[in-house]
């Protein structure tokens, strides 16, 4: 058995990478990875982002892809404390912005737990860039008073009932992962009247 | 009466800064500084920004700050006309994100009546970074499926009757401007009986 000396103050930077353009990360988060150990990544970052990683550091792609094995989210916790200690510190880059929607918070108190502490560097997320990159303002003077971004599917595979308060509002509503409920959701806009809302659906919204 | 060559398609480039740490913005707003001939910036913005920018770019701050000349936002859209079409390109810096509670829209629709043609560079929004940076996620399984920003000023003076649904809803809500409505909130929250909701109020949230 191989002795593996064990580092003493492991850190744990959470990267966000933005919503899919690699020059939509912050300067922040290239400096981060530039002088990276390890970086666990997810499937919706672009691999353009790792070119900022030393050459030697350790790239690990922890995300779903399809037809490869996908990490569970007690795998990649595992994954964070076992490199931490390893490495000394573990680059965490995750599409969007880690604590929107990016179960950061549970990498976070995992590591945590085993005496890591934590960093975050926000990301775009794409619930606020992805509309603006399509010239779609989230709000408006006049117009409305607030945005709400609600997931479209829940742990238990509906729509959050937020959504039906959010649709009452002003508020510009901005559902992610909501493609296969888009019936549900017009459904309700015109129930209660507001049948010529506009709506726009975005794929791929930042990649060409 | 001085002769103005004026160019052929001038071109707006709405830029974020993100929510005041310099190495907050992203790596393409930065490459759009550093090839910026004119860059019109708002007050809230870092101006060590600024440094990317070519030293012969024309740099104006347009923002209120105490003491000195603000300019209204009928000037500074008068003023994007007016150096897009003499130098061919304007950068227009703001802080946070252009399109959230930026008035970013409004700067591209009255460019655009002059011919003027525009891109936005998405931001950071403090919004969503700011809690982030404080160790805070807006979003957590199990807890909430949703979040929600509303300003805590509206036009009237008021806070924005979305606030009122929003807070019966499972949503993270983020209030902008807010501060002065603290008792408004609090007391909103604690007649629906949610007087255990734990909350934060962030100030000079990325800078130090």
């Amino acid at each position: 058995m191989q002795a593996i000396n064990l580092f003493q103050n492991p850190l744990l930077t959470l990267v966000g990478a933005g919503p899919g353009d690699p020059e939509l990360i912050t300067l922040k988060g290239v400096k981060a990875l530039s002088s990276a150990k390890v970086v666990l990544y997810d499937a919706l970052v672009h691999t353009d982002l790792l070119e900022h990683a030393p050459e030697n550091c350790v790239k690990i792609l922890v995300g779903k892809r399809s037809g490869k094995h996908s990490f569970k989210q007690s795998e990649i916790n595992e994954l964070i404390v076992k490199y931490a200690y390893e490495f000394g510190s573990v680059v965490r880059l995750k599409g969007g912005d880690p604590f929107v929607f990016g179960r950061g918070s549970e990498e976070i108190e995992y590591a945590e737990k085993f005496g890591i502490a934590s960093i975050v560097i926000p990301g775009l997320s794409c619930s606020t860039s992805l509309p603006g990159l399509q010239g779609m303002p989230l709000t408006k003077r006049g117009v409305n008073e607030s945005f709400w971004v609600v997931t479209g599917t829940t742990e238990k595979g509906g729509i959050s009932p937020d959504f039906y308060l959010a649709a009452q509002s002003s508020a510009t509503v901005v559902v992610l992962m909501g493609r296969n409920k888009l019936h549900v959701i017009t459904e309700f806009y015109k129930s209660i009247g507001k049948d010529k809302m506009p709506i726009a659906v975005i794929h791929n919204g930042s990649l060409n």
